[in-house]
């Protein structure tokens, strides 16, 4: 994983780049860790080798694991870091291609990156703040 | 809803929490609306209980509805804000996730949140216009 | 195609306007070269007539074509631009959607606008430059 600062004022823009065999999931954990993000949006678009999606299943408020084994195009993944428990916390979303086209995509536990992912991460001055919901169990953003 | 801006400037950025039961379109419209918002793009991810989708016949000129009538993940909703008759008007076109990872997608028509929809808008100093375009029938962004 | 720069500042935003028969990824290199982009990010919705993407193809370091023969909607498209050689390269991944609400998407090798496509592109004040990975035979951003 490397880094470089954009933009950098109010607002900071970055680029990071991961390469092959980073996890992005925690790879973009460690970035929010070091650099102490607090409100952060971002968007990347790459390939992963494989990757673990999740579907919220409501009944049983837990995570169904979606197994991706094969290349895939990373055609989105966006996301936000907010606050949960005084760390940073990454909530992501991502649609992979498959080799006919075929889209498939969920909540991102884990895409493991073949050869590129290439992130664009905007930090605003304000930290967003999860707290825990009882309905559905998540820690969700509160405003 | 609730909103909180995090960037004031010639450009400003809030972040907009939806919550269960909220719809995303008319939670966007109204947000606009109160903010006089006149050209702005944004960006969510989340989830939907339920939503209606639209692809555009190009032979009818009008919108199919795609219904989804389950819990789905909101890989992606990216759209835009601009000034239609004086008005703000919303445009969306959203992907959603479904329990096996199936992606599908469209014009964004309707989306009932549960539990969480979590946007961000960026308010530009310019203002985008829509007009009438005669061939596609539809109001499309002129500059 | 037209455009508006939104934002002037160290970070440069502009709105570009595709309208019918024109060609995304040739429209977006045309606008870098002739406004001198280095290190630039966009995100765009609208429709296609007909695209061609790319998925690819890790044994043969080659991207393998799935070609889209009808109107589809522009659900995402995101990417970058990066120097590459000394001249902008567009970088962009793509999720369209059918008249049945299927995704399907891939690395943007061709798409024929209609009747728009709304993109928003954010120049940085920082090149970006891209180098040639052996592993992958591509040219990938390099920090």
């Amino acid at each position: 994983m490397k880094s470089r600062l954009l933009i950098d004022g109010p607002e900071k823009t970055w680029a990071l780049i991961l390469s092959t065999g980073d996890e992005a999931s925690s790879a973009l954990e460690k970035f929010a860790n070091e650099n102490k993000l607090r409100g952060s949006h971002f968007s990347a678009i790459g390939a992963f080798v494989r990757a673990t999606l999740g579907y919220f299943d409501w009944e049983k408020k837990d995570y169904v694991k979606i197994r991706i084994e094969e290349q895939v195009e990373v055609l989105s993944l966006l996301g936000d870091i907010a606050m949960d428990n005084g760390k940073p916390k990454i909530h992501a979303h991502v649609v992979v291609g498959r080799r006919d086209g075929a889209a498939c995509g969920g909540h991102l536990l884990e895409g493991v990156v073949r050869p590129t992912l290439e992130i664009i991460v905007t930090e605003s001055p304000q930290a967003l703040q999860k707290k825990y919901d009882p309905e559905s169990r998540l820690a969700l953003i509160s405003l």
